[in-house]
């Protein structure tokens, strides 16, 4: 364990059904005269910013919309919105939606107050100002983007994805109406709560937590197992609702400032190289990845199985930390992500690279077990060719 | 549960062993020009101050000392206080010790950019501007004021404790360094670390928590099962004193915005009449207010007697609930806290009084049963004349 550490939330947390009916409020009470609204196609479709643009066109505040973002948002996505906030004059951003339209929401509410480019801000504390208001309202139960410092943005011109991570892109609040998820379709439901899942998980067995993000982590493990399943199969759910999208936003708090762990370092080139949504590859690469990580943390493993329902009454703690991995097999398969890597494409040809690019993440480092480049491929082949390594109910 | 609510820790915490080397560090990045160091006479006699003055001299940051504090921090020693503050110029204002010392440093804090009187702020969210900065320094594993909104103040006029709620009266860093506290003795250890668990627990189990609360409560309550014996008997366990100030702070993240329960209703009369100390207070209580809350959340309680190792196998919820008053009693006993309220001066006369004052606080509409006055005066009583209930261990 890490003796000295620091923890930091600023991002104040607003919860509960309905609470987006105030927006204006939380406009008003932070300043802002002009709200530049980030949202991505889908959720102006749905009808999501309607709701937003309601409250705030009954008091009078005007706001200018940007929505064009990519699934994978890019830094030119971020430049452009920039220069519209800027045109506009708008001095608080509200990012609606995804992951994507908050990392988004988050780089230019940044760039507002830092000059230069925001390739310039790319690494970890980087950024030297403190960035305009920004209110982060999400649609989907699993980035945790509205309370993390990260901003993940491809880099059209190189293929790359890059991350800036700074407290200062932190939102200034996190607006979270559960009510927002309830028309989420299974799939994205799936994807995004296993991805919720990987943070608290990858968090809690690696090497830089800490006791704070620790009970948090194992919080969200014990939500995510009552209610992934239900807010999948019964969409309407609101308890189910409730209860995910609050549970990555606690692992998100869990996760903020320890990093994670081979997952996501893996999941950053397939998302750049092969365009596979995001929480689909960590949903893919997480219980191949645990399978490895297990002799670095035996205890936690055992404690992960016993949040996910697994009987270990009578198993060694050896025993009992397989049948974390065995849990999240049979959790994975339940929701209905049954795609291996290569249905997105990935070939033995293409691992070198991906390994490669893999340790370059700072989530490496962390990993509870060090790994080598054949560790990471072979990491990645397990996740092209699975095969029945344990009974799964079907 | 709560449907909508609101979390916000905006105070950063630097945590570890060595953190408060760099104190200066710290008020430099603040913009602190001159700091008012607040500790009580103990904390000044122990040499505890000396370790936060040598490295603002050695960085030539002038500062001032004031240690007028009693137990029961006063509204008088914050009005000496903001006094000294004044004439001497500081802008930045550094709480070193238990709970007095905390909550005066950042009543101190509070009045420095706000008019009036301390008086003026009685009560929840009455304060109109942020606080100057204020870093909290604890020196016992219990009081959790290093992370909470309040600050806690006998009122020598008119003999009563009264409470300031604010998040702007929540510290702007907390530097919790574990070093600090292996001097304390075994009392002391015993009766914080029990005001730490009854923070936690009356969180845990009350109407207004909500899962992230929910979660560090558990976390807390974890650490406290496996480190206050350690930390009482063993008082130069570096571990066990790492593991209690973390476990007191974590209860702090959870009880900051949820408020509390009986034990701490009670507990404010009793210690303004019968100035019986805070941990001790509570410790003396908390069992039997378990006991009368264990039907509002059979369920919490099961789980609580589980976190404190309780044998509950085959048995129903509602006798496993019955277990974590046993538990407690055993912890209590444990660690050496025999008193009653009899043994303060506490008679059947001053009952009627004792439960009127106590029914006055916020505390009482989120515990999980409803009382009425009887049943606080009930409470009391089983705390004037313990009678052997359960069977607890020699």
């Amino acid at each position: 364990m890490v003796n000295q550490f620091r923890y930091e939330i600023p991002t104040a947390i607003e919860f509960g059904n309905g609470v987006i009916n105030d927006l204006a409020k939380h406009v008003k009470n932070l300043n802002g005269t002009k709200v530049l609204i980030v949202g991505d196609p889908g959720v102006v479709q749905a009808g999501v910013v309607d709701k937003l643009t309601k409250p705030l066109e009954d008091n009078g505040i005007p706001y200018v919309t940007f929505s064009e973002i990519e699934p994978d948002p890019a830094i030119q996505s971020v430049e452009k919105g920039l220069q519209l906030a800027d045109e506009e004059g708008c001095d608080l951003v509200v990012g609606v939606g995804g992951g994507s339209s908050l990392d988004t929401a988050k780089a230019i509410g940044l760039m507002l107050t830092n000059s230069g480019h925001i390739r310039d801000y790319v690494g970890i504390n980087m950024v030297p100002n403190q960035a305009a208001p920004v209110i982060a309202v999400p649609t989907t139960a699993g980035t945790g983007s509205e309370l993390t410092i990260w901003s993940v943005l491809s880099d059209k011109e190189v293929k790359v994805k890059v991350s800036v991570g700074s407290i200062y892109n932190m939102p200034t609040l996190a607006l979270c109406d559960p009510e927002l998820t309830t028309s989420l379709p299974p799939h994205i439901t799936a994807a995004t709560g296993m991805d919720a899942l990987t943070h608290a998980l990858e968090s809690y067995v690696n090497k830089a937590t800490q006791p704070i993000s620790e009970g948090l982590s194992v919080q969200a493990m014990k939500m995510i197992s009552k209610n992934l399943r239900l807010a999948v199969v019964q969409g309407e759910n609101k308890e189910a609702r409730y209860q995910m999208l609050l549970a990555s936003l606690i692992a998100a708090m869990a996760f903020n400032t320890t990093r994670l762990g081979l997952s996501h370092a893996l999941a950053l080139p397939l998302g750049a190289h092969f365009k596979i949504p995001h929480g689909v590859v960590n949903a893919i690469l997480l219980p191949e990845v645990m399978q490895f990580n297990i002799i670095g943390n035996v205890k936690k493993f055992a404690e992960i199985a016993t949040i996910f329902g697994e009987n270990t009454i009578g198993l060694t703690t050896r025993e009992a930390a397989e049948k974390a991995v065995t849990a999240i097999r049979q959790l994975k398969k339940d929701v209905g992500i049954a795609q291996t890597l290569s249905d997105y494409g990935v070939r033995e040809e293409h691992l070198d690279m991906i390994a490669e690019e893999a340790m370059l993440s700072g989530n490496v480092a962390v990993n509870p077990v060090k790994p080598t480049l054949e560790d990471l491929k072979n990491i990645c082949r397990a996740a092209m060719y699975p095969v029945a390594k344990e009974v799964v109910t079907n």
